[in-house]
């Protein structure tokens, strides 16, 4: 199964893809979508749109997994990171590819086995996960591969989350 | 002129489009984009970027005029509204329709001419503004009517309101 996680933002988009076989998760590719401060925002919009259409193309995932908003985020940013979230759920919806939704509580009990756990435990645990050399940069892929762990551990039936998508065949 | 006015929603996208000329408004065409509750909310996303890909096809608007959201707006759905609003604004981005926002003072300002009017009185103003009999119903495509008489009287240089898509020729 091919998982794409998605760290959702209007300025930084993490997206990270792992592959999940049996309990091995490899990863594919991470990094950031960016759009530049200035520039208009639904040119913004349009670019992450864009970016993301491209990435979907290119890594054709069988799923998705998004960081879930909550009101209490960042209460300057949250609208805006609500409008550039809702481009990304359109895409994907186009795409057909389903998408399933995760707070950072259920992240962190997937990832590290402690919903309390600080977020630099959540980033070396997903270091090792992946046996990579170094913590993912930006913090924002690193976010979204976590996402993507999450996903493969939660789709295999510990503990599924709501869907916001149709549930492919993969799960 | 020709503007689109819509009242941004996930459940209900009201729009109003309005023809503008010397201080003449005429109404073209009003009502709401709706979407089905208990529906997936990916595909009332899509829906949503569906149904105004239409209306824009359709109508042509010159402009659109969009009511900004807060954060302080209706506390429970901002965020699905937000998500909402993006593929709104990405949707006339990819057909290169400028767009404004106006706060709801603005919109107040601009059809009463007093900021703390009530929502009837806005309501009665677009129904004389645009000679109808009755008050346009839904609400949401009654302040969608407003928002484009809104523009057409900030557009004609009174009260420009900050852009969030670039500036056609027509104004």
């Amino acid at each position: 199964m091919r998982i794409l996680g998605i760290d959702p933002g209007y300025a930084i988009v993490g997206f990270g893809v792992v592959s999940y076989h049996g309990a091995d998760f490899t990863p594919l590719e991470y990094g950031a979508i960016t759009t530049e401060a200035g520039t208009r925002f639904a040119a913004r919009l349009t670019a992450i749109y864009d970016d993301l259409d491209f990435l979907l193309k290119r890594f054709q995932p069988d799923c998705i997994a998004i960081e879930r908003l909550y009101f209490t985020s960042n209460q300057k940013t949250v609208i805006d990171v609500a409008q550039a979230r809702g481009v990304i759920v359109l895409c994907a919806e186009q795409h057909q590819i389903p998408m399933y939704e995760y707070t950072p509580l259920q992240v962190k009990q997937a990832v590290v086995g402690y919903g309390k756990a600080e977020k630099r435990q959540v980033m070396d645990m997903t270091r090792r996960i992946l046996k990579l050399a170094q913590i993912p940069k930006p913090d924002d892929a690193a976010d979204a591969l976590a996402l993507a762990i999450c996903h493969g551990h939660c789709a295999t039936g510990v503990q599924l989350q709501k869907r916001i998508i149709k549930a492919g065949d993969t799960i």
